[in-house]
């Protein structure tokens, strides 16, 4: 009859500190290297996975997102949002924790901080997909827009695809200063532009992260010659584009989930009837990734539920009790299951 | 340049232990009632909800779900599983967890273990509904079920609707004796009885709490007499229900959100244009909630995302910092907000 939690009621609990750590005590380009196996992998059993466009609560200032999926073993979601404005009062853009449960029995297993780790994800995921579809020999890739995942881009397409120079533009100098500072000792041959024709020239390699909530048009026709992989990270939410339309209409696109894609991607510029290749097709070998060099790849990037589940199961799988996590008292498991009441009233 | 993570990285996180506290601080009662209140107040302005049916993840073995929804200002949503073999193996049927955040930044706010609360935010919301639709001077409740959820709402009916006497079956005669055992002190009559037509003989309000994951027939027709009420909790996902069809026929119907219960609910044996009560409306006065003294009304209870939200509304106003929540370091907050990257190789 004792008050004290039960084992099963003690989840592991990742903070933004244990998640540092974790980082570290892997190294940026192993956990990136790592995280992506744990997506491919994902990609590849991607019909058995229970799939959701992902839940979002809209307001004036932003998106609250849900996003689950479930292998039918185990069952994960994140929680996400999406706050353009917040840049300007010292805040994060997007913050985000998730959770893993057990399917069998509903109790959670894992609570994670996922800003950190969904920055990480979603490079990870950019980077692999642009090992399927970016030109061969690929050296160098232009950053457009340097802010908070920046970074964590251009080290995925350095750990998992062999780029070894970025060009970087943004709006804002200050962000490209930032972020060239960041990646100094990377590695990565560094070089900044104070207009996007100039940090896309000579690039196989395009990617777009920029943060708008709203239609942009922050690569134009001209600037996109052929042959290049388009990896396009910025536009997820409904009224949120980066790209000219007549890029669309070039391109072979490339997506995670049309369901979802069609609203918040790129391509919600065009017909929802516009043909689109899913990734997970490309990964099985279902589907021809780039057949050509003269060909236009683009990844209509929004992120989706199953690459963060991947990305929990990749952080479980790293779990040291009483290192880089802690036992949360979350789940009430009295003795007797049927005596929540009891145990309520034995703490008196 | 600090790796310390700033106050905004932090929310509260009201664990097991907590909550315990925060009810045994505040008195059962005075918890179920004040609990009430914050309910009844959202229920009064449920016009300005976000309302979306919960997003359910079912498998073989139960089913996972998340339940969201705002006020404009807040956001809130809960995690929540439920497993009927659960029980067997030793383990809680339901388990829950919940979060607020603000809407205007998407940062969270609050984290609390909602196991306990959800017991306690589901039979608040009973006697709430039950002050409004129970014959007047109710001094009798017949508990069918006496599994965890039992003497949460016998202490509801208590403090809320004036219940002095209860009157418990179960098909388990031990869970029964443990229904009684724990209410012994509460300022209630308690008898037992070993079928459930005994257990109804003479009570004004009837509550079926079951957790059976099948079409069940707690109550049949001829148990029911002119003028009771009855709480039903227990049928609450598709293809469960308690009571018999001909109980709902000859009943007045009230439910929480029209769109979920006719998917869980009780009224899932009722063609889907059968008319139903939406207790908001009785809590405003826009519809009218018991007539006469002859009808028998019907709370076809499933629980619902803005109740839950209330809950959290409620803990949130009972933070005491250091004492009956800690603080996690939950979100990546750097300096710049936009140098996510450098808060993470500064901790290395």
């Amino acid at each position: 009859m004792s008050t004290e939690p039960s084992a099963l009621a003690m989840v592991p609990f990742v903070s933004v500190d244990h998640m540092m750590k974790i980082v570290h005590g892997t190294g940026l380009q192993t956990f990136l290297t790592e995280l992506a196996a744990y997506i491919e992998e994902d990609f590849r059993r991607w019909e058995l996975f229970d799939k959701t466009p992902r839940i979002a609560s809209h307001s004036a200032e932003g998106v609250i997102e849900l996003m689950p999926t479930s292998d039918g073993e185990v069952y994960g979601f994140k929680y996400v949002n999406g706050h353009p404005k917040n840049t300007k009062q010292g805040l994060q853009t997007v913050t985000a924790f998730g959770l893993l449960a057990d399917v069998s029995n509903g109790y959670p297993v894992l609570l994670s901080e996922m800003t950190i780790l969904t920055a990480l994800r979603t490079a990870a995921t950019s980077a692999l997909v642009g090992r399927y579809l970016a030109p061969k020999g690929s050296t160098t890739m232009a950053i457009i827009g340097n802010g908070a995942q920046s970074e964590f881009q251009a080290h995925a397409f350095k750990a998992i695809c062999g780029i070894e120079r970025v060009r970087l533009y943004d709006i804002d100098p200050a962000a490209t200063e930032k972020c060239a500072r960041n990646l100094q000792g990377s590695g990565l041959a560094v070089e900044t532009f104070r207009s996007p024709e100039e940090a896309v020239e000579g690039a196989q390699i395009i990617t777009t992260a920029t943060a708008d909530k709203q239609y942009a048009t922050i690569l134009t026709d001209n600037m996109i010659g052929s042959g290049v992989h388009i990896n396009a990270v910025g536009g997820d939410c409904p009224g949120k584009t980066e790209l000219h339309r007549d890029i669309l209409l070039r391109s072979d696109i490339f997506v995670e989930f049309p369901p979802q894609t069609r609203v918040e991607g790129e391509i919600q510029q065009l017909d929802p009837e516009h043909g689109v290749t899913e990734l997970w097709q490309v990964m099985t070998g279902a589907a021809a990734g780039r057949r050509d060099a003269g060909q236009i790849t683009l990844f209509d990037s929004v992120g989706f539920a199953i690459e963060d589940f991947s990305a929990l199961r990749y952080i479980r799988s790293k779990l040291e009790p009483g290192s880089n996590c802690i036992e949360l008292d979350m789940l009430a498991d009295p003795d007797d299951p049927r005596d929540l009441f009891g145990m309520l009233m034995r703490a008196g």
